[in-house]
């Protein structure tokens, strides 16, 4: 278990800009970079036409890409209902792509990626993308999205394992 | 244009329940049933298997009747922001699903579906099934979701042919 390499797609979902990362974890947490970028949804495009173009990306990324696992930042809500609602329209599919793909998905709280990646769960969005390019020197990610994006995957190579492990105890429960 | 048939997909989005219609308007506004139903998700599956599950029933529904169009209820925006992403990501993947079929998607608010079809935009669950039932005879919505799902097909019936002139004169412009 491992001995595998797993490859993780990072997703950072917003209806403008998506940011998506890859990234292979081997022997438990030896992580390196596969590739990473940014989608973008046309603003002068029907909300439903905005949402299925950020979707058909992220469905062209994990064809070319071949991920074995996603993971997707909870996005933050704040106060305003109307915005709630609109994550709520990206991250739907953002969620949705990988699981029609077959892959399971997992969610991690923003706080949760910085704490595990910058060590504090309140860091800033340049104290983020630093540290991302320290744990992968390979990546040049281009936007803050993208960043973020190889962050979540970062996270999820750290808590996948203790994730399964609380799952079989469930199961044997 | 008055004299042809359109095939029209009606969506009330929910995580839990999504309601579905498919009704037909020809000149102009006579209408007719197709079919109706109920897409549930698993309450216990990961949430972006629910997601993919709804998203994955609503292609079969379009594959299945091969709708022109398709219109979705604006899901009502409560003052909490945690349920209004809840009713984001299943409006998320319910816009997203006719868009990847090459569908047109219009968007209709709650009230405006309850005034175009009882005739009150603060119509009760009840009375907007029973006017349904009244203007598609032959329908019989098994639940309240689809019962909506038909009213938003018919309240685009009846406002397509206006969006369109609209969208003219916005060209013209």
């Amino acid at each position: 278990m491992t001995n595998e390499t797993i490859r993780i797609l990072g997703v950072d979902p917003g209806l403008r800009n998506t940011g998506w990362g890859i990234i292979e974890a081997s022997r438990g947490s030896r992580l390196s970079f596969v590739a990473c970028g940014s989608l973008h949804s046309d603003g002068d495009a029907a909300l439903a036409e905005r949402l299925a173009q950020l979707q058909r990306g992220l469905a062209e990324i994990i064809t070319a890409h071949s991920p074995h696992e996603a993971a997707v930042e909870e996005t933050f809500v704040n106060r305003d209902p109307q915005s709630a609602l609109k994550l709520g329209l990206a991250r739907g599919v953002a969620l949705a792509a990988p699981a029609l793909a077959g892959l399971e998905v997992a969610e991690y709280a923003a706080n949760l990626v910085k704490k595990t990646v910058v060590g504090n769960g309140h860091a800033e969005k340049a104290q983020v993308a630093m540290m991302v390019r320290v744990l992968l020197p390979a990546s040049r990610a281009e936007s803050a999205d993208a960043a973020d994006a190889l962050a979540v995957a970062i996270c999820h190579a750290q808590h996948r394992a203790s994730r399964a492990a609380a799952r079989l105890l469930q199961a044997r429960a």
